[in-house]
């Protein structure tokens, strides 16, 4: 099997994570060349990894020696170089938001459905936890019945500076959309917000609660809070006929000791979704040999942002607000 | 220690049970009396346990013998009777509703106010048990901070066959309005309702999704499913500032059996409850006998109907609804 | 019903918790007198419950008004005080373990034989805790089979300065023995033991492992460890020929805060068992009042003390030993 | 980085499964022949898999495109094929056991010295597993203090019918031989065993227990039962002086449903140690590269049979009997 040759768009991170898995080792996947905007941060990578370090990121999505191209830079800058990897006919792992705008958003699929071919996925690497992929399996078994509700749960330690009451909802909550939509496989049709207090420890920002409901009818409800303390968690619970399935947040191991008997919330979110990000690069370069495309599709990430505008409507106005559907292109069919 | 000498009116699930955990031995309370509609079916468990069987409610009410009265009859008859026992100056254990209607509850609360002392109590059992107890003591240390969410669970195995859409608020969803506001000790201002479609199991009626919000900002989240088929279940999270605190579900042991490593979950709510109901006969006989009355008011009876109220507007609606909030009266300060 | 009048010879830690349980309210049972070789100490628990103090442990047993003696005194009285409760034809609930030497065990039993009924109950208050009815039950539901092996852990905070090596075997150990015996209804036949080092945290004493076997072949291990840090622990797994079940120790909710996810584990043993406790007293004062003895009798806390032995002598010689076992009086059939 | 091309001898469960890893994508390496006794049998999986079948061990071993050899035929064939493996100068990884005696396992140690170098591992996987690495870690950071204590369980849902009392120990134990000298970092010194009856669903064998303590005199006890019934599970927790790490055995998501509340237990062993499997190649091949194995070397191979010895003769004759231990040659300091 031939081996995918990749580039780095942004070394922050998320893309210094990628970079880290790559060079682990990922079945049929090589790490060629590495770019950032900060040309030292990307060097030092480089060099530690011994990889090329581009120019810029026209050279690296052009360099022929870069089979495929993944954008970890900031989100402002993700419709852009999705849309040259298109025209330059490579597949592109675009960090999630697909795009800053439903319009940019738009923009990426009018291409991709010109190009005639999916070449961009989205990074909602949740598609690729076991956990849900259990989850996915078990309401495929049939054995559960139709689902009725989705319970989520989202959970930083601490969420960074910048963070507002309005980014915990267009931000945070994200993966959420995404994830509900592909274990339910529906769109989300209506959304209502609620907020409690600020806490003492962000008072800035407020917590959010997302009420979703879906075309045909199940309720989605997310907790984002982004300043829990304890540790980062992300749970979630979907609810069927004749039963129930749930993420299992423990660990390999249990500790006893200082009083307590549990398990560790580390405050970094990686580690718990470290096997489904290395699963994500193996999927995708797979797919990209296979010439079968899995995760999230330009699609899916426009979905979650047309979700997020109408959470973000329901905030503002305190009202259930519809989420404005189009049709779907065939090419996502 | 004097004791407390019981008559129940209402031998039906509900009074039988509170008249074998009487008759298993409660300290400080007897059971001398009961009384049925069905008089046979009184008469039965008057037998069996070596009671009385009164004529009629009013003639237990009445009798001298008797010092405080369970109401377990039907709803529609509380009102009444929790009247009457007022007005014979009795302590008075109504099982839940407190009435049929919030106007029913007003002129509990006028008599109650009028009479100048607490007899009511509204048997909100849940306030007793250790799970819910251990919450708020949780909340109360202070090392959670103030609380930001609570996610609430209401699982039975199967409904009854009269049980409607429109009951899955209006019954099934009562004690989780009570212990919300027990744990949060404020009052609940607004209510969403969101229904997932009716199940294959149950075709007659549709689950609840119910978001509620407190005084101070606290969102409630309840899922009310009547129909789970896998067993009784009762869940929550109180979700705070530095921290959150949850019910643990597990029974005493652990089965590893037939495939399977976990416990059984029965479909009798019952013995989930066994404790909580049993520990609320002793603290009611406990505050018949101080004179300082614990558990759930009548106050706390009628705020569980207001919000009722405003569910059952907001599911026929899909809007916000308001609880129509009145001033508490001194005597429940 | 009638009440039993109790009168509780020694309170320390165990009395006083006896007292208090009682004084909470134990259905049929009051508390009516109190002794201690301390006598301020007895007046200071009698009049803080309202009860009498005895002036010795001879005037509280022929108290005419003491209908059934508690012996919580140090473990060098207990079979004196038994015997004497035995001549005065009061029920008896002695503290574990029922003697200081075998030999003295012996005499119980012969003075109980003698007397022609039972009147001795050893507090082996395990048998009433939740946990262990349900391990009992699932044996007796033919459900797993039969047992093969019997896991159980005994883990304390802070093992007392007083313990050696030899008492974490003598004194510690005992209620798994009784705990063992009562769940697979069969006779301990050999014991060997190993003992890992002391802990730096308690230097003058060895934890200690203990391998015993049943007369139907039955494997029992038991690892006794005083000074465990972390807390209280008490566990235990049944594993049966067609499946398992175990203790499970989580209390009643979850804790997520200060990086972890899970519950406290208080170095305090008696919240653990409280409900035992107090089961206990229920089920003693019941079996009084209807003449049916439940809980441990005089042969239980006999055959505990054999075990001991045998495993005593494994620890010095580092072999197999066998239990000498004796003839079972029909009394105890 | 180079590529290590892979030849597999014997295509039975263990080398089809190593096999299917491979296939599916091990970084750095790349299965190119396999071979079997049945030579349809590894025609079959070479054609599904594109490589090369074999036409004799012998053939495989010297193969100039085979950079190392996996060994998964026979017990009895083990030892044998080792030995041409370090004789081709070519490093091999030999399913458990090394070897079919102590004897041969000590003909392989000799070789592997004289060659100067090490070329063997043992398929001993678990050391690869997440939950035991994490054991290992919590020890590493001394938080835990020194360990005092391992408890070991392994079960089979269903036997081989060729599997009696002797194999039980000899072939299933040998497992948590080789995982507490790694978790423990010493020798096993000596071996107690205790045998249950046999249970109704194998009459043929017994379950067995062994009680095992190292040099510095950790007590090591572990339940062998192959026939549980109720599914795979392997359970570790090592107590330590200031608290204690288990194995989690949970998988990623729960499931409630039939009246349970838990997780699935497949009979099947192969999913439960999949991740430490292709863990195990990958640590493998990249030791090949950097030449720095890591792994269970031929001496932990040869450490684990004497342990079995050692078990064999404590079960013939129910008494403690000491490891036979020999000097370490400094290849394997």
């Amino acid at each position: 099997m031939k081996e995918i040759r990749i580039g780095i768009i942004g070394t922050g991170v998320m893309g210094a994570d990628h970079a880290a898995i790559l060079a682990d080792g990922v079945a049929n996947a090589r790490l060629v060349a590495v770019q950032d905007f900060d040309r030292g941060r990307a060097e030092n990578v480089a060099v530690s990894l011994g990889v090329r370090a581009a120019a810029d990121a026209d050279a690296l999505i052009s360099d022929p020696d870069v089979d495929a191209v993944m954008v970890c830079s900031p989100d402002g800058t993700h419709a852009a170089l999705a849309l040259r990897a298109i025209a330059a006919g490579k597949p592109v792992l675009v960090e999630k938001p697909l795009a800053a705008s439903s319009e940019d958003a738009e923009a990426i699929i009018r291409a991709e459905v010109a190009a005639g071919k999916r070449l961009v996925q989205v990074g909602f690497m949740r598609r690729f936890d076991a956990g849900y992929v259990e989850m996915k399996q078990a309401l495929a078994s049939g054995e559960l019945g139709r689902p009725l509700f989705l319970h989520c749960v989202h959970r930083n330690a601490v969420g960074p500076d910048y963070l507002t009451s309005e980014l915990v909802i267009a931000n945070s909550a994200g993966h959420e959309f995404d994830i509900a939509r592909y274990l339910l496989d529906e769109e989300i049709t209506s959304a209502v917000v609620a907020s409690p207090p600020a806490t003492r420890n962000a008072p800035n920002r407020q917590p959010q609660f997302i009420l979703l409901q879906t075309a045909s009818g199940v309720v989605v409800d997310i907790e984002v809070f982004t300043d829990a303390q304890y540790g980062y968690d992300v749970r979630a619970e979907l609810v069927c006929e004749d039963g129930t399935v749930a993420l299992d947040p423990s660990p390999a191991t249990t500790l006893r000791a200082k009083g307590h008997d549990g398990f560790r919330t580390p405050a970094d979110w990686r580690p718990r979704f470290r096997q489904a990000y290395r699963a994500q690069l193996e999927a995708w370069t797979a797919g990209i040999l296979t010439q079968t495309p899995s995760g999230s599709s330009a699609w899916d990430g426009y979905m979650a942002m047309l979700v997020t505008k109408a959470c973000l409507q329901a905030w503002k106005t305190g009202n259930r607000v519809a989420v404005e559907l189009t049709a779907k292109p065939s090419l996502y069919q």
